[in-house]
């Protein structure tokens, strides 16, 4: 935990992944095909904060939905990689092209796929309800849920030590 | 909690932050690019006897949802403001509008958006997962979460408190 | 207790009342100007089983949602009366109508309008988080909240007592 | 339990529910008449991969929702049974078609209509909110509820056990 402070400093990249973290891991389906997704305002508020001030957020997400896009892309969040099979191409190709330093990013993922690109960011953290493998390599995990604020948890407390959070 | 309930007697008018407060702050994310919100059954009882008992609901809400408007409205509330950046600006210009006493008013809000306008109420209040900011400046945090009924809480206890509660 | 499971003999007929005890109490507030409603499938079976063995099932509810109506109808329910606004009267025209015994009645309702018709019946019940003053006077509170199970405990209680219960 | 890990390296075949398993119980009414129901991502990612890796899945379910087939579909299952009344006729196909022998075969259901098929199968199981028979029944009881990772549950500790859990 000592650790995890202290890497905070570092951090100015984020890199979130939808169903399980963004989201509550919940998948409403509706007659059309349609898959909807459930997100959390307090969430929104943050990353929204983020973005204004001036941190990175990318989010790398295996699923693929319009809906996702356009409620981030309203928030600000320009990286939104979706329909994403292997993660770490992507999140590797974020890096090169941004000449970002892997010190400055901490990465919060919920399952499998997410373990790789985990590995590869200063800080990886997960919500509280993650899968086994996930908890066991996260620095961090949030005493929060997927979609109940872990996303909140970790921008507010670096925002905080950054004396960035506020109105 | 005793200051809480003396403030009380003094209270006419309601103003309700809408997600996290009116809602459980879950958005619902649909392919239109729509975002559904959450509301309570048992808060709406409360929000509908407060207006046929006189009280002046007032809704100041940062996100702008026409569904939230049309069910607020069919509640017989009014003055509904959404797409408010500024809040504090909107609840001064209903307080001046209305010749409305601040002593009279109690606020419940859950985010940063909230902090400014809702120190200028006589009761500042929120729900009990509202954010660090809000419970530290809030005289009362309800047991109900956003969505669960910490609206009804604050109207049911007032509306008893002057003997206008029941069917 | 004792003398709620010995009124259980008694029953042949429930009233229930759609939000807050078939209904998990939620509205999700559409941009159409719909509100979606969210029901519990152990509860439907309940129902549909109920009917099947010859109880009768009679809805009373102050809110209107042809969706309501569509489910209910689907489970063999009948008696589906929405958007009373005086639900005392729709249950006497009841029991009248049919002839019913008032002490065969068990009700279950969480909120002020069901009060009066309530305290007409063999047995007042409510689901764990109805409003004080219903679990005041029910005679049976379930540990189970409205739209998680609360409608199933009455009926598979009731049918169990009288060796109806099963597949 | 230890008659459950023993019997759990036969496994090569799963059988689940649909409503109150792979679903929360929750059906959400609409206006069109539609009841869209709410799975789990993580539940999904399990399915996905058990396919892949060769394990049989199969769906029998009481209810019919194309929403429910595609989804199912999309995550690689074939087997697909909805508005199935006997369920047991349709497993005892699907065993006989497929010359599956039931000691291979867990079941995961949680109420009624699941007994009779539960019984056939090698492991009866459920989610922590099945109905009271399903549970005396059951020589697993997940401690994760229906639509929060029952079927992620029973289909990770079998394939941790045959060496095939992984990206």
């Amino acid at each position: 935990m000592e650790n995890f402070k202290q890497k905070l400093h570092n951090i100015s990249c984020f890199v979130f992944d939808v169903d399980g973290v963004l989201t509550d891991g919940s998948l409403i389906l509706l007659q059309t095909g349609e898959q909807a997704r459930t997100m959390n305002i307090r969430d929104g508020y943050a990353l929204q904060l983020a973005v204004k001030k001036g941190y990175r957020i990318v989010i790398i997400s295996g699923g693929k939905s319009e809906a996702v896009k356009t409620r981030l892309n309203g928030l600000g969040i320009e990286d939104v990689f979706l329909g994403i099979e292997d993660k770490i191409s992507t999140l590797k190709n974020v890096i090169s092209k941004n000449n970002l330093v892997t010190e400055n990013i901490l990465y919060m993922g919920d399952d499998l796929p997410d373990i790789a690109p985990m590995k590869l960011c200063g800080i990886a953290s997960c919500p509280a309800d993650a899968a086994t493998e996930i908890k066991e390599i996260s620095i961090y995990v949030s005493d929060k849920k997927g979609g109940e604020g872990c996303v909140r948890d970790v921008i507010e407390q670096t925002m905080r030590l950054h004396g960035k959070w506020g109105y």
